[in-house]
């Protein structure tokens, strides 16, 4: 039997629609918690395959969720390509900012095998442990990626690293060329040690001009998604260009992908107007909703409902849940979806 | 003779097209500093006429803009309305954060003839000394004030605000009915003062879902543009509904504004053939572009003035100019537009 989130990524207006969260694995959960509490970081947690498979598997065994996604962080690949990652407690992730041709040439893809061996060892784990939910896999698209690497953490508008494409095109021509190859290693790895869907996040997208959109968001999704295609033409590739706004039709038709990632902000009835029938769409709750409850959770949940039903569509959030959701929204959420 | 700027906002397909940026009176400006080093603090230029006209004209006397635009800042309305406010250097703005009933009853229209005072006597100054260029007053929009005013300071995410959207919305419907009261009231007098068109400034629309974004952008500036419409039918009034995305077209429609500001992730093209072609366009080149400079800079220019010729048009920024920005960046912008 096929699973219902791959159904519906294969094009299947599955309904009701299959449902699981962005950071669903998180902060928001007591048992994560737990988890977290008895680790030295959170590198450590991603890269300890039984702890991270465990926390993985958590919002499955208490929502039952249509899939589960890797425990992992999209800096785990510059981590992986030999940069320094550190992260801050209540401030986020720290990387010594990349601004020289140098230390972009010293982005080492041989380092991949070893350093993300852990990674896909999650992988095995949590594809044993998934029944009959799907197993997602997952990288930052390299623009997002980019964005922290040469800012060195996270920014409202990532303002060194879109000077560096500015003022360097080369250079950063060159490091997003790196890291787009890196990334389509690291998913083809990925699916080959059992993830049965991908996820491309590219949560700082909507920061670009047009032009650099296209440069740098649709190319390399395109070239993401072909390469991976070729090689495992079975396992669709979800994108997800965060406030992609009006180049959202653009950006589905351009990178190719199976399934597009709606955000917060994205009207879903429009959206399905400007993407092929056949795409799956992904989204899109106000993750504010999620945690506000009540009356606001249920009308909106409902709204997405209508808009989406009759065409391929997984619930989800328009944004990762917030570590102060009541894990009992989440449970009415999910009822309310099932009950769709 | 009528001024370039209001050609282009009465529907006219002015070339080369009026130009202004976004913030042109500021920090990059060596002139701008040096008035500024002078001032106690932020509120005090803001309600200081000679000081915040002579800022005014600044960027028009070194650059020869075709707008002036009012010194002030959005939050002076709530500080008008009677609610505390701080600019803390280098962080931004500060209020005591709203969050009750009570508070929002206190606001109090009635303070604001006195409290806008010294700001319609800078309008009345810079109108004097702007020559063949436009002035242009403003407001933050409902929503975006809202946002500062039940936060208390800037925020990526304003979630303060917005749950307070989703857990009481009656509360926040108070809110945002008196802010469009003040709005309209503070508009209309700095048109009777002399500001020959107005702008709307809402900066975080991007951050609500659907139908938050139709009740709280779309429904204020809709009932905003009206109000002024009926008392002063021939000056126009720019929305600037930042991050829009696909709700862009259904902004322009709703609004009924008669320029439309773009911001750096609008396609110039497609946000044309969005929106009724009597609608000025206004943008949307990237702040970190001029920034920049150099070929980028160049580059960007040309993209936006090829995509928008022939359509009634202004040249500005896609968000306000950042204070790193050389001066010179600006000259070379204003004479590449001008020789358009």
């Amino acid at each position: 039997m096929t699973k219902r989130l791959l159904q519906a990524l294969a094009g299947e207006a599955v309904w009701p629609p299959p449902i699981w969260l962005m950071r669903q694995a998180g902060r928001y959960l007591p048992e994560y918690r737990a988890v977290r509490a008895g680790v030295r970081d959170f590198v450590a947690l991603c890269t300890t395959p039984a702890l991270a498979a465990e926390v993985t598997l958590q919002p499955l065994r208490r929502f039952g969720m249509d899939a589960a996604i890797l425990f992992s962080d999209i800096l785990i690949l510059p981590w992986a390509l030999g940069r320094a990652l550190d992260f801050v407690e209540g401030e986020g992730p720290r990387l010594p900012p990349l601004t020289t041709a140098a230390e972009v040439d010293a982005l080492d893809p041989a380092r991949l095998p070893a350093a993300l061996a852990p990674v896909l060892e999650t992988i095995e784990r949590v594809r044993a442990g998934v029944g009959a939910a799907a197993l997602i896999g997952f990288a930052g698209a390299p623009f997002t990626v980019a964005c922290y690497m040469v800012e060195g953490q996270g920014s409202r508008d990532f303002a060194a690293a879109r000077l560096m494409a500015w003022r360097e095109p080369a250079l950063f021509g060159r490091l997003m060329a790196t890291l787009t190859e890196a990334t389509i290693a690291s998913l083809d790895a990925q699916i080959a040690a059992g993830a049965e869907a991908v996820m491309l996040f590219d949560s700082w997208a909507g920061l670009l001009p047009p032009g650099e959109f296209r440069r740098h968001v649709i190319a390399p999704a395109a070239r993401i998604v072909a390469a991976l295609r070729a090689r495992h033409p079975a396992v669709p590739v979800i994108g997800f260009p965060r406030l992609a706004g009006l180049l959202l039709g653009e950006y589905a038709a351009g990178s190719r992908v199976q399934g597009l990632g709606l955000d917060t902000a994205a009207e879903p009835a429009l959206a399905a107007r400007l993407v092929a029938a056949e795409v799956a769409l992904q989204g899109n709750l106000d993750p504010l909703a999620l945690l506000a409850g009540g009356a606001a959770l249920a009308a909106e949940t409902a709204a997405i409902l209508a808009a989406m039903r009759g065409r391929p569509f997984v619930f989800n959030l328009g944004h990762g849940i917030l570590p102060a959701t009541p894990p009992d929204h989440v449970a009415a959420l999910v009822a309310q979806v099932r009950g769709a």
